[in-house]
């Protein structure tokens, strides 16, 4: 037999990180590939005693059909959580909580992009969330990046230029591919070009929690003064990935469209999770928990940076991430990410080369993104010294 | 802020069922409106000693990043299992792991159907998916049900008469909400139909495990020579709905864009619930969990039949589950069902009108649906009671 395949899905690919982890997946490679939190990081115990005592104590409540807006004692630890911490929450906001912030991304796309509409993004992004906008048929407006986040002047130019441009996704903290936080003089300008053109603004903050180094920055939902933005949050990096449980918080008008849509995806998130979450946030020492993770995190990254600086040569350049889990590498003169990834992977080491994450993947692109949080701290520093030794080859002078 | 919500969104209103259920909540209602699964059926203990067990002893492959095919153990415990038990695995067919039944209609309505494309379904239907099929925007074009199953005729003429047709959705075991069972005969020809017209099926069998009555009827997907039946299970029955985990089998060829939307919508689904589904089915007595189940459910459907049988005007007729959840009842002379059930609610007892089910919510109609899984024996007593009170006053001569 043979599908016809719908025009939505025809056109995507697969993530191209995956089938680059394929060719990674010998035991013997050293992977900077991924994105996984550290294993370390999780809170195991309290997950398990939480999990023990409530499948003990009031296990019909854990398994029986729950609400598509979320488990209520999740949403409320949330709401207190996020006005605290955050400084989040209108209020006419409300929040709901999703399968994974990729989920939040999917029922957003579905609320607000018809085929052909425009989504601008930062360029490079998320490859799951590109893809995901790609699904729907969203036409996709890639926007640079400067030093300290989207640039100002592009993001202005497309918003004038696309036609129907319906939200402008973004990962204001230690993006991801590049590690780059945007300054809170550009939060509140990306916020005021979003209303002087009628924009949403989708911002996905699922490393926020991970921040190492530097001043926290308010999260442009604190700007929300019209309810413009959606705020999407997760734990897969605070507790741990398989839970996929996150969350995102929206103002009211959204919400019809935004819950039609997840009774008809999933109906609603496995309830266990959202309780172990609901409790971990309100019953334990969430803070040092968060503590711990930062660091770990923060030994890490600057293992790695220490290394890159020692081991690269000169001419290529890489972020200085504050948070999260990734650094970028470019190359000097345009050289092809792609062709030194490929080489790098033959030595034994894997990163992802920068194509993967760009609007168009046919372009040549000169970075690739390098994960620390995954590898152990021998494997940073062997995998780097092998990639530093490439480098001087293709670039010393 | 006035949001723009997409075309497909705009038209498509949260499940009716939930509004009434809403209206329903008052705990003196005695509510045959929900689909819930008893609670009684649930395996706790076994949920829980699996879900300890793995977390003590393996947490951090239960906590990671996993695969969005699906957790590698349970697609090779359900490939066994489908094969055995329900002949069901060609060669070329592959199995995906989704977040409740749901998503497989999700994902596959996501790979095949462009917006405008037709997708035939049993009228009535589930509500979560032809709600579903909504977002998508296609144009869904019902066909009478039969007392075994799809009426034939009207089948092939709407599979004639309806252009670009992705697929035919149909539930044939103790159908969703007429309680109908699709027989052997009509499954070939369905079959033949949809080879004849070009057409994919949607074979969606989520209470299959629960006939207590007449003989098991293979599936549709057995008769599957040429790949073109998309065959979808759960766990939410037979283990417990909060789990979230269901399953769709279908061909190689089709897998390629339904584990791209599947990354897309949330990634892959949580571990440790696919991880007990795997440990239950090869190491429990997962048979016996079974027989258990079908005899308090042929307990509860015995009592509702009989109630009816005695307190309902004999101008009102039901239908005879062979398993499943659910019964419909049809009121004479075309009287309109929502009246009766609103009724109905005014004096404590709640069922869906037959309207939340049809491709036109705003036609009236003369059925509605009543379940027996989730009511105390006292509760169907007194309900039915109450609800034969009501036909008698209505249609009694």
């Amino acid at each position: 037999m043979n599908f016809t395949i719908s025009n939505r899905m025809s056109g995507v690919e697969g993530s191209a990180i995956r089938e680059i982890l394929k060719l990674a997946s010998d035991p013997n490679i050293i992977s900077f590939g991924g994105g996984n939190p550290a294993a370390d990081a999780f809170p195991i115990r309290e997950i398990a005693e939480i999990a023990n005592r409530a499948l003990a104590e009031q296990p019909v409540s854990m398994l029986q059909y729950s609400l598509s807006e979320g488990y209520p004692p999740l949403r409320e630890a949330l709401g207190a959580f996020l006005r605290k911490n955050d400084g989040i929450g209108r209020e006419s906001d409300r929040i709901l909580i999703v399968s994974g912030s990729q989920q939040a991304a999917d029922l957003a796309t579905k609320a607000l992009v018809n085929e052909g509409d425009a989504v601008l993004v930062e360029e490079p992004s998320f490859v799951g969330c590109l893809n995901c906008f790609r699904t729907y048929g969203a036409k996709l407006a890639g926007v640079p990046m400067d030093e300290d986040g989207v640039n100002l002047a592009a993001l202005e130019e497309a918003m004038a230029r696309e036609k129907n441009v319906r939200f402008f996704y973004t990962i204001p903290n230690f993006q991801n591919p590049t590690g780059i936080t945007m300054s809170y003089e550009k939060r509140k300008r990306v916020y005021e070009l979003a209303q002087k053109y009628g924009v949403v603004i989708l911002e996905d903050n699922p490393y926020g929690e991970l921040r190492f180094a530097g001043e926290p920055v308010p999260a442009i939902k604190t700007l929300d003064t019209d309810g413009r933005v959606i705020y999407c949050g997760s734990f897969s990096k605070v507790m741990a990935p398989a839970f996929r449980v996150a969350f995102l918080c929206a103002d009211e008008g959204l919400m019809g469209p935004l819950v039609v849509g997840k009774q008809c995806a999933d109906v609603h998130t496995n309830v266990l999770f959202q309780h172990i979450c609901a409790e971990y946030l309100t019953k334990y020492d969430y803070a040092a928990h968060i503590a711990e993770i930062r660091e770990l995190y923060a030994k890490k990254c600057r293992l790695m940076l220490a290394a890159l600086e020692r081991e690269f040569h000169p001419s290529v350049r890489f972020t200085r991430p504050q948070g999260g889990l990734f650094i970028s590498c470019t190359l000097p003169d345009g050289a092809d990410a792609a062709e030194f990834v490929a080489e790098g992977i033959r030595r034994g080491v894997a990163c992802v080369p920068g194509f993967a994450f760009m609007t168009d993947q046919k372009k040549p692109s000169s970075f690739f993104r390098m994960n620390f949080s995954t590898p152990t701290d021998e494997q940073i520093e062997k995998g780097v010294r092998i990639l530093g030794r490439l480098t001087h080859e293709r670039f010393g002078s």
